[in-house]
């Protein structure tokens, strides 16, 4: 990725990886995000899941997919502060299946946690 | 991405794109994310959310890392209920930069939303 997601052949659809993203937030937003520290980031980041609440109760399409971004983009800009890898968090989680039963369609009981 | 993150050469690390995770994430649980429904899955995504929160103030740094993965996993899977594809989501909210100010590094002032 460059500064931007660039424009993709007819019919492409430009993919993001987690680095790419926690990179184009890190470059966008770095600088404001240590100087607000944690605590201050994380009051954004539920600020923003009340907003996709909200907007997945009654949002239109647009509304929804934009509050996604706007959660994601505080998750991502507190891993940075925190100097979490969000690509080495998932791999080491999810990587080798559900962390419960350990399969790749996962057939933890209902009752418990998914 | 086949069933897994495959190992890598060393030295490289495996990336993973945002459709690459909703499509494991939808693999692994979407059975059971659909019967449980937004408003039932929305509830696990706040419960860790606050676990994140709790690791963020006094875990380790494996912790922190593991609360990520499951706060990203949690609002993965709430896009995948409501049909959100992230990657569009993010590249229309930041593809072109601060939602804000235009900048791919952001110039709003430091008063107002960052």
């Amino acid at each position: 990725m460059t500064d931007h997601f660039e424009p993709c052949p007819a019919g492409a659809r430009p993919e993001i990886t987690l680095t790419e993203l926690q990179q184009l937030i890190r470059k966008m937003y770095l600088e404001k995000d240590v100087a607000r520290g944690i605590e201050g980031t994380f009051m954004w980041l539920i600020e923003e899941v009340g907003e996709l609440a909200a907007a997945l109760r009654d949002g239109t399409k647009e509304e929804r997919s934009a509050e996604f971004a706007d959660v994601l983009a505080w998750l991502v800009t507190i891993a940075n502060i925190a100097g979490v890898d969000l690509t080495e968090a998932v791999a080491r989680k999810y990587g080798s299946g559900c962390p419960g039963c350990g399969r790749f369609v996962c057939t933890c009981p209902d009752a418990g946690k998914p």
